[in-house]
C-alpha cells in the first residue's frame, strides 16, 4: 500500500467519521432517537457517497463492503452521538461543520481516486463533487427534506472547488499529503464562509435570488 | 443448480410476490389506481432491494433482469390487486404483514448471497438488511412518505435478526432450508409482534422517544 | 463505430440535451436560479437515467463519465436555460415537451442499448421505460414532488410503447434510422396526448380515479 493509499483511506475515513456524527445527529433532532434511526441514518449518510463513488467507478463491492474499518467507523461515530444525545441540547455540536467536513474530504477523495480510475479531468471532479454531496443528498431524501445540494446557495461550489484543487495537483504531479490537506482545507473554508455570511452563488441578470 | 441456490430463488421470489402486493396495495390506497400505477408501484417494491443487493454484489445485470421469473412474479402480484382493487375496502388485506414477509425473505437471501459472494459476517447482516429495507425504502421516498426505516422503531431491527441468524448458521454449516426457513420466521415474527405491540428500540437514558 | 452505434450516441445526446433544458427550467420555476441550482439540476436531470441504464448493464464507468460529449451537452443545455432565465417568462418554453422528448430518446436508446447486452425483449422494455422516467423521477424526488411516473395517469405508457417499438424492430431485424426514430416519435405523441387530454390508464372497474 502506496502513501496516496494510505492518504486515501485516512481523508475516506474521516469523512466517514464525520458524516455519521453528522448523520446521527440529525437523526436525534429530526427524525427518531431510538439507537437503531441513529445508527441507520448516521451510517448512510457516512457511507452513502462513498458507494456511489464505488458503484460509478465500477469497484464493487464498495469499499464500505469490503473494508471493515468503514463500518466499524461510521458505527462507532453514531453511537458516540446515542451516548451522548441526551447533552446534545447543551453543548450544540457543529452540525453544518461536521458535514462540511464530510463534504471536503470526500470531494478531495472521489477525485482523486476517479484519477487513478482513469476518469477524465473533468470526469473527475464531477465525480468528487458527487462523492461530497452524496451522502448528505441521501439523507435528506430519507427524512424528507429537500437536499442541501438544491435548497442552498453555496453547497456545490466548495466541493467543485476542492475536488477541482486536487484533479490540478495530479495532472501536475504534485499531489500528495500536502496537496490533498490543501484542497479539503479550500473546500472546508469556502463551505463555512458560505455558511456563516449567508453567500449564493451568481444568479442571472434582471433576476433575484427566491430568497429576497 | 444445488438445493441451496434453489433454496435462495424460492425464497427470493416469496419476496419478491409478497413486495409486489404490498407496493399495488399502497399504490391503490394512496396513489392512483390506474393500471400503470398499481403496477409501477408494485415491481418497483419487489424489485428494489434485490436490485439494490445486486448492484453491491457486482452480480449485474441484477438477478431480476437475467431471469424472467421475478418480472413474471411481481407483475403477477401486482396485476392481482389491481383485478380485485374495488373488493379491498371489504377484505382489508394486510398491508404490513406482507411488508413483513418481503422484508423477512430478502434479509434471509441478501445476507446467504452476501456471504457466498465472499463478504465478511458484518458485511453480509448489514447488506441482508439493506436487501430487506431497501424495496419498502424506494416505494416511500417515491410516493413523498418517510420510509419506514426512519419513521418506526422496530423496522431494521427484525432484519438485523433474519441476515445474523442466516449468516450465523452458514459460518456454523448449518445452513439449509431449515435454517433459511427459521432465519426468517423469527424475523417475520418480531417484526408482527413489534407492529402489534408498537414496540421500540432502546432511546438513550434521560430522553423521551419523540412519539411521547 | 457502425451506423447504429452513431444513432445510439446521437438519440442519447438529444435526450441529454432535452432533459438537461428540462431540468434548469425546473429548477428556475421550482427551487433556485443561482448558476449552480440550475447546472445541478439540469445536469442530474440529463444524466440520471442513462446512468441508471448503465448501471444495470454493467457499462461501468457509465457513459457519462466515459464520453465528454454527454457531460458537455447537458452543462450548455443547463447554461442556455440560466443565460436566458429573465426572459423565461415570456417565453412560456414548453417544460413538459422537453420532458417528453427526453423520456421519448431514452426509452428508444435504453431497449436498444438493453438488446446489444443481451437481455431479453420483456427486460429490455422494462430497461427502457427506466431509462426514459429516470432522470425525471431522481429530478421530481430531489425538489420533493411527486415524480411522474407515480402522480400521472400516461407517464410510463408512452415510454413502454416506444422501448416495445424498438424491441420489435430489433427482432424483426429492421432496427436503424428510421425504426428509432418512429419509436420515439410515436411515443412523444402519445406523451403529448396524454397530457392535451388529461388521459388517463385504464382503472379496474367498478372504482373510480382518485382525481374524480
Amino acid at each position: 500500500m502506496g502513501p496516496e493509499q494510505i492518504l486515501l483511506l485516512l481523508l475516506d475515513l474521516l469523512g466517514t467519521f464525520a458524516f455519521a456524527l453528522n448523520g446521527a445527529l440529525t437523526a436525534v433532532r429530526h427524525v427518531r432517537i431510538d439507537i437503531i434511526g441513529v445508527l441507520t441514518l448516521g451510517m448512510i449518510t457516512a457511507l452513502g457517497g462513498g458507494i456511489l463513488r464505488d458503484i460509478m467507478l465500477n469497484d464493487l463491492p464498495p469499499a464500505t463492503f469490503q473494508d471493515w474499518r468503514y463500518l466499524a467507523v461510521a458505527a462507532f461515530g453514531a453511537f458516540i452521538v446515542f451516548i451522548f444525545a441526551k447533552h446534545l441540547g447543551r453543548i450544540t455540536v457543529p452540525i453544518e461543520v461536521l458535514d462540511a467536513v464530510g463534504l471536503s474530504v470526500f470531494a478531495v477523495t472521489g477525485a482523486s481516486k476517479a484519477m487513478e480510475y482513469g476518469l477524465g479531468p473533468v470526469q473527475s471532479i464531477i465525480l468528487g463533487t458527487l462523492t461530497g454531496v452524496g451522502g448528505g443528498t441521501i439523507r435528506d431524501a430519507l427524512i424528507g427534506r429537500i437536499p442541501s445540494v438544491m435548497s442552498e446557495g453555496l453547497y456545490a461550489v466548495p466541493a467543485i472547488v476542492g475536488a477541482g484543487l486536487t484533479v490540478a495537483a495530479m495532472m501536475a504531479d504534485l499531489y500528495g499529503v500536502a496537496a490533498a490537506v490543501i484542497a479539503a482545507s479550500a473546500c472546508w473554508l469556502i463551505r463555512i464562509i458560505g455558511i456563516r455570511y449567508k453567500l449564493d452563488a451568481p444568479t442571472p441578470r434582471g433576476t433575484h435570488s427566491l430568497e429576497d
